[in-house]
């Protein structure tokens, strides 16, 4: 067992029509003149942008809005944001969406209470001293940003996808109304659940420690994300399952489920990030079209956590050799995927990589690693990222 | 489900040696003039507030000291303090111990922070509106209360014991060293894991809303629990075992447990408060006392989740009638207890209660209840709970 941090300050208010208390929490926070940042239309058409203004108008809080952020957010978009807080003395922001939208403002957070250029915190060569405060009105289960420390934004240029993590950008409140997220299309909530399943298992796949509380905690999760998939895919509307979900989105990546565990594996996103630099394509399906690669290049390194996987979360029996057992837990794993349409390779994915796509973004990805290599379950260097790119094919 | 809101702020610092980030911690929340608030001599005797000291004279932060918080915590002791602070300045509170010494802070900080007399809050008569900031560094895993938003002091005349509830109360900092835990006397230890265990079945055992997600998280710490306080009852010194039961009793009572459940029993905990303030007796003991006469009172009323609280915790099999399933597993949960030297009647906490005694003490309990009742489970008056009272003599 390993010590540990633990900080999710993110007051969430947690149920329907809780949109509503915006205002409310914005002035409980200290906000005074607000940047609204959102992503595509569907916040405009579904009406929400529109009751979140009026709530702003109705208590007399000023606001600015900014459109625009896409999946794997753009650092143009970013600045852009940066340049109107500046302008308009913005002192918190409203992000109303999912990831794209919240990783963005999250960023626009940095750039507003850091000088200099804020890609230098996802480029590695410093560290943020602050942010600009943050509320979430949350529209998708995925990502998990509405309470965690960490965003995600893309540089057009060279396409580089970077994350940066620190306790600034945790937001101060998240607001989430799983009805909000009911007509999202099947593929994206697919894709969430898929995303909201890898940030537990990023932190369970490790060696050198673990926490049993954390295990049994890190375990209901993915099976109730599994079982509430499945519902999801036969009845969108279902509430119940869509708060099971929604839920599940935050604890999975604010810490949790990684207490006590040495931090976690994460190189399944780390190539995942990759594919969505080069390729744009959606993270949750990205990252199941990777992670049985990833799973059968790592597994002998890291068994005990993947026989445990197999038989506590996949329910397979306690039949064979570890290795089988194991085995058969990643097989179950990709056959899950495929029950909610989820690729389990680049093919399914609708990408195709040629050998050069994939000697490229193994590069750029270890290019992008401490020394160039990363990982618990196994560390993996560029030789070992490109094998996997390459048995994801 | 029920709607939910969740705020647990407290920054956890978690493992071996934590306490020597205590200054770092006060001056990021902003101290500069503390109360170190502890309770018995044991602080004193194993050299751990000296430690403290000499970090606080080291990094420049003065401070003024207050012990004497003892189990069931003096509300006397809770004047002294608000009086010591006002004299001295005091703007941030330290509290070096475990339930009573935090739930003594907690109350000092909102008689700094407010006006009147601090007992109105814990007399339903107004709600607080501030309080002073708060750290911890824990010394016995029990109550919770280093996460959570309660307090409970006992007003001498009338052993009057009651408790207050805010988010104002929830601790900036939390640090946790399961090693300070390891000279506690075994029976304090195994008070700690009941009390643990009852923080989450008292929002465990509910009618009329739970969370899939809530229920795994709750059943997965119930079990770590009890495997974990018969290790430590064979080894007191088991630090992987410490450190699961210090975790767990965080989790159990900072909300995480409770969400999308319609906010839990609690009548357990009510029904020995009174016993507590009576008869000053350990909390965790006190409760196991009288959770079986309670749950055999109401588990008819609350049947679906008794079986289940068998089957998922107790590990009963899924055979008979779901009132005989039910019952097997109080049962076990009464052999868990007198496995771990737990009492389960009154006779066995070493309370000899008279006719009267009860009497009184089940009226007390209902005149501390809004309209006289109270209860998800079942709704309980006060001729139920001396019912309760009468079987767990």
């Amino acid at each position: 067992m390993f010590d540990f941090s633990y900080y999710t300050p993110t007051k969430v208010v947690f149920g329907k029509g809780t949109e509503s208390k915006t205002a409310e929490l914005i002035k409980e926070f200290g906000g005074t003149k607000i940047l609204i940042h959102y992503g595509g239309g569907s916040v405009v058409r579904s009406g929400l942008l529109r009751r979140v203004t009026d709530s702003l108008d109705n208590a007399g809080i000023s606001y600015v809005t900014l459109g625009g952020a896409v999946p794997n957010p753009h650092l143009s978009l970013v600045y852009e944001g940066i340049e109107l807080c500046k302008k308009e003395n913005v002192d918190f922001l409203l992000a109303v969406g999912g990831g794209s939208a919240i990783d963005s403002a999250k960023a626009i957070g940095y750039g507003v209470a850091n000088e200099g250029d804020v890609w230098d915190f996802y480029d590695y060569k410093r560290k943020a001293t602050g942010c600009l405060p943050l509320g979430v009105i949350l529209t998708i289960a995925a990502t998990g940003s509405e309470m965690s420390d960490s965003s995600v934004i893309t540089k057009e240029e060279g396409l580089v996808k970077r994350g940066y993590s620190s306790d600034f950008g945790r937001p101060k409140f998240a607001i989430m109304n799983p009805e909000l997220t009911m007509t999202l299309p099947d593929y994206q909530t697919a894709c969430g659940c898929t995303d909201i399943m890898m940030h537990t298992m990023e932190r369970y796949f490790t060696n050198g420690g673990n926490m049993e509380i954390t295990d049994s905690i890190a375990e209901g999760l993915l099976r109730t994300v599994m079982k509430n998939a499945v519902i999801l895919r036969d009845d969108p509307k279902d509430y119940d399952a869509r708060a099971e979900i929604m839920w599940a989105g935050s604890l999975s990546h604010n810490g949790l489920t990684g207490c006590g565990n040495n931090g976690g594996d994460w190189m399944t996103h780390k190539i995942e990030h990759e594919l969505g630099g080069l390729f744009d394509v959606a993270h949750g399906a990205g990252l199941a079209a990777v992670w049985g690669s990833w799973a059968r290049y790592v597994y002998k390194d890291c068994l005990p956590r993947f026989k445990r996987f197999a038989l506590n979360v996949m329910g397979m029996g306690d039949v064979g050799s570890d290795e089988e057992i194991a085995l058969k837990g990643i097989e179950a794993l990709e056959d899950f995927f495929r029950s909610i349409k989820m690729p389990t390779n680049l093919r399914e994915l609708g990408v195709d990589a040629t050998d050069d796509d994939l000697i490229l973004m193994a590069k750029k990805c270890a290019d992008g690693l401490p020394n160039g290599e990363f990982g618990s379950a196994k560390v993996l260097n560029e030789q070992a990222i490109l094998e996997i790119f390459k048995a994801s094919v």
